[in-house]
């Protein structure tokens, strides 16, 4: 019987095979059962053992030496290391002295009565030991191989067992339905991330989608009010790394549902399946506006595992002589912001803050000051004479400046100056953790909604025109409404954002249900083309409820649960940060005869392109 | 607490959401309650009445008449219809003499207290009641109104709880682990039904799988032996009705498994996930061979919901005077078969003997003799002289023929025989159930396995060539394996289907886990180009170990449990049977220029094409 996860049984991992249990699960109370295991040699000693692994476990089978098993000790000692074998036998209890307490089988062993080769393996590219370094490419390249490894079965069945509750949370406990969209689609206004697929009608294309965000608005209106799908989506972003042309994520939308029911929503899925190997996790989560996030951490995704906020300093440095600050001040929008690196002037280098220096220099074409505050209080820094003994005063109280710490010193517009010392917070966390110093602990989940985002950003290649900062479906901040006619780029909007460590996992907003906004924002602020979207726009105004909802990237977020270095890592067959796979190498030429099918055909590059 | 199917409690519907309970949940026991509801207006009623409907149902909702009510009044009265509200008040009980038994919240009503206008509906292409007969067209223009209607949600709502329930069996019964392959991919040999998918590298192109054949099996060969995926798969077939150029598949493989053990596991999966509100299946399901469904019913997926099963008479007639039994009996392989046709005497008219002589002249250029056997016992049939007493009374004995059936007579060869007499066995279960007979119970689910198909066929184009029945990953039947260097095509494979009422739901097989035997099949005999699937071959080198699966048809599958007439009616957003997305007219034309991110070109048909 199917019971609470917390009490329920153990799977039945054998039912309908060969074997009676897995390797992994044999104690020593199961001693004096006859038993038949199946799996792969991972090691043989002295002719006389064998250790049987199986993706359970592993278990020592004790090779018969007596004559009449001749045949039996030739299978067992000829096969290769990783051929696959069955053996029936006795569960016996190890000799005095021969316990292994660290292998959860090591008080027991099996007495062979009979074995069979079922698959001879050929010389092998590496070794199937967790222990044995491996270039990735040669990990893609015999995945299935590397998906042997302890470390590799432990993470796809992680998330297999996540994503399982989170749909028990969804179906059975919240009434959510799942439903499949297409991923045949039509390309979306400003697509140009997406595949295309040609069909056999020349000059036609389907388009693989980013999301499901259209269909899960017309479910909204068709009346299936909480809606969920765990979904395939695709974006054709070229080489990029840690990002795959295919990923999952936990998509949900809900009808007549306001910014705080969707949080608590998620708040409860991700508690109740969080995996139970690791603390639970505290809701609810603490929640920051766009505005803060940016003044204090420098990023709309705050890692807020460790300390060393931002400090506005312009009131401290408001008379400076220090000319760089001085001149920043001067300017209409000019900020000075510092940041206390903990322990800094312990474990920062002159070499350390070179690259500081130059990091800022290279990336943001801005100045930044160090400033070294010794157990002895004379600060130690090429403008120490510069700076006021009550300014240290008030730099020391407001920033909680403690001996030993480093101060980061930088000026220019609010937001530049942030976000410059935001990267500067991360770069000095890995140079503090490489010294040793624990800021960011990994058993540590820390989880945090951002809010308030704007609605509009300018336009990167012309800031006089808009661009949706997250989607054009978005619906603005109810206080801000009027601001759409006046002064859109101030409007707020309902989107959310979930950030895990320092990770974006999650976003999602509550959606534009009135189709006269929709259409004055597409058409009038964003300047799309309406007519890729007339489906969608006729739909709001067939009773479409008011709906919100959110995506979650479920390959992001078993990553940071595992703990795995790399997202490749918690997913089957990954593409390499090309976009090949390496075990089959896709994508691959394909004869012109079959792109005829398609009424396509290749535009060989000419030389001089 | 999630608790076992049958004792769980319903999932709250109303967490999270403006809502306090759903339209269709309130009942007398809810009498008093202060209740919010949020609803679509399904019709009004002299402006006194509401009915208010959201997907669990409807209920009543009555308008406050009282002058203080006014603007609550304005607001219920002129929304248009399908307009969304939410509304606020008290649930009571209704009048005597008001209670509406047919309506299950029949006995309530709500005495609204505060109502609000959530979105107005503008006119409406049709009207969203059952009755309203639509075209399908329209239905899939406008899919978001059409999912509004209670067949819809009914058929979405039991595809999400039965995937559910499977996936509870697979993964918390019996640990099977829940894994993602990739649909981005390199084609297969003989893939010519793959969509393709150009990428930003000049020529090369990924292709979108039918199936997750190779990577279930890899993922075996990688130690994950119990794998399973609700998997998204595509074939390009042109234009098929009744098909989708993207479907879903139950998608499961294990090692160490026998056909035995797969079909346990799924006869168990199918009862364990079987809607509560149908009669539960009776398991294990009968199974029968490949040659015997041919022999009996005249097809590879017999509908075993009723009798009329083909018989063969040819000893019978082996000394008929019929020209053209006789003809047929003098050739090396001619055969007699007949079929009795149940009350084909009472129920079948002249015209359908027409239909049934031209049919089989039209698809299989045989020829067909209707005879009728009278409750008086004289044979009716234009051959009656030339059948002797003997061999009515043979006939009879044989056939179990009653008065008032129909016998059908036709000779050749035994699969183009049986093969015609297959197919006019469901067109005269077809006019039977016209006429009133009840052949197919549509309450009966009649599963049948289908087992030891031939391993080989000789190709269409050129029956010189072999081409593999299934496909070429397919072991053979263990009996058979030393005829693959023989005699080919008298191989029995270890594949099996799984058949309800006529329908082909599923099939699966026993792989071949041995290199060299998957060398010779594809090199020696099926003469494939290897190299695409050297990562296989090579994979199976390296430790595989035996393993094999099943795929179940998920589309099909939730139409026949729903009772559906058409697939299309079990997903949301299906394509038209041209593969066209109605309501956003996806595919679409692509501007050349997002067409050179891909180093394509469409090559537009010439006016002599």
């Amino acid at each position: 019987s199917l019971m609470l996860s917390s009490q329920r049984k153990i799977p039945e991992f054998s039912s309908f095979v060969a074997r009676t249990n897995t390797c992994g699960e044999l104690r020593s109370s199961h001693i004096g059962q006859e038993v038949t295991l199946c799996g792969w040699i991972q090691y043989r000693r002295q002719n006389i053992f064998i250790v049987l692994r199986d993706c359970h476990g592993l278990v020592q089978v004790v090779i018969p030496q007596d004559k009449s098993a001749a045949s039996m000790k030739k299978i067992l000692c000829e096969a290769p290391v990783e051929s696959v074998v069955k053996v029936s036998g006795t569960v016996i209890s190890r000799p005095p002295g021969q316990v292994n307490p660290k292998m959860p089988t090591g008080e027991i062993e099996i007495k062979v009565k009979t074995a069979e080769l079922l698959n001879a393996c050929k010389k092998l590219p590496f070794e199937i030991k967790d222990f044995v370094k491996k270039t990735e490419a040669l990990r893609l390249q015999y995945r299935y191989l590397d998906l042997r490894s302890s470390q590799m079965q432990y993470n796809l069945r992680l998330r297999s067992q996540m994503v399982m509750k989170m749909r028990e949370y969804l179906c059975n406990l919240h009434g959510f339905v799942d439903i499949e969209t297409p991923t045949l689609f039509k390309r979306t206004p400003g697509g140009a991330k997406e595949f295309l697929v040609p069909c056999r009608e020349p000059g036609k294309f389907y388009s693989l989608p980013q999301s499901p965000q259209q269909f899960k608005q017309l479910l909204m209106i068709g009346g299936l009010d909480r809606y969920f799908q765990v979904a395939r989506c695709y974006r054709d972003e070229g080489s990029r790394p840690d990002r795959q042309p295919e990923f999952t994520q936990i998509d949900i939308e809900m009808s007549f549902v306001d910014q705080t029911g969707i949080q608590r929503l998620i708040e409860g899925l991700l508690q109740y399946s969080w995996p139970g190997d690791k603390d639970p996790i505290v809701i609810p989560f603490p929640s920051m506006t766009f505005a803060e996030a940016l003044a204090t951490y420098g990023t709309d995704k705050p890692d807020t595992r460790f300390g060393m906020k931002i400090v506005d300093t312009s009131d401290i440095f408001r008379n400076t002589e220090i000319r760089f600050l001085q001149d920043a001040l001067t300017k209409p929008q000019g900020t000075v912001k510092a940041m206390c690196v903990c322990q800094g002037a312990k474990y920062l280098n002159r070499k350390d803050i070179e690259f500081i220096r130059k990091f800022a220099a290279d990336h943001f074409n801005q100045e930044v000051l160090p400033i070294f505050l010794k157990a002895n209080k004379n600060w130690n820094s090429p403008v120490t004479k510069f700076i006021t003994e009550e300014q240290r005063w008030q730099l020391t109280r407001l920033m909680e400046i403690q001996d030993e710490d480093m101060v980061l010193l930088t000026a220019g517009q609010h937001k530049k100056a942030c976000s410059l010392l935001g990267k500067l917070r991360l770069e000095c966390a890995d140079l503090l953790e490489m010294r040793g110093v624990v800021l960011r602990d990994p058993t540590l989940f820390s989880f945090l909604w951002v809010v308030d985002f704007p609605l509009f950003l300018p336009k990167e290649e012309n800031p006089t025109e808009l661009e949706s900062a997250h989607h054009p479906f978005t619906a603005p901040h109810p206080s801000d409404i009027h601001l759409l006619y006046t002064e859109p780029t101030k409007v707020r909007s309902q989107h959310y954002d979930l950030v895990l460590n320092g990770s974006e996992i999650g976003g999602g907003s509550i959606r534009i249900h009135d189709a006269e906004l929709q259409h004055y924002i597409l058409a009038a602020l964003l300047k799309e083309d309406v007519n890729l979207l007339s489906h969608l726009l006729q739909a709001l105004d067939h009773g479409a409820p008011p709906h919100g909802g959110i995506a979650l990237g479920l390959d992001r977020l078993i990553c940071l649960v595992t703990g795995a270095p790399n997202i490749r890592d918690v997913i089957a067959f990954p593409k390499s940060f090309r976009g090949y796979d390496l075990m089959s190498s896709a994508p691959d030429f394909v004869p012109s005869e079959e792109l005829k099918h398609y009424h396509i055909q290749v535009s060989w590059p000419t030389d001089s392109e």
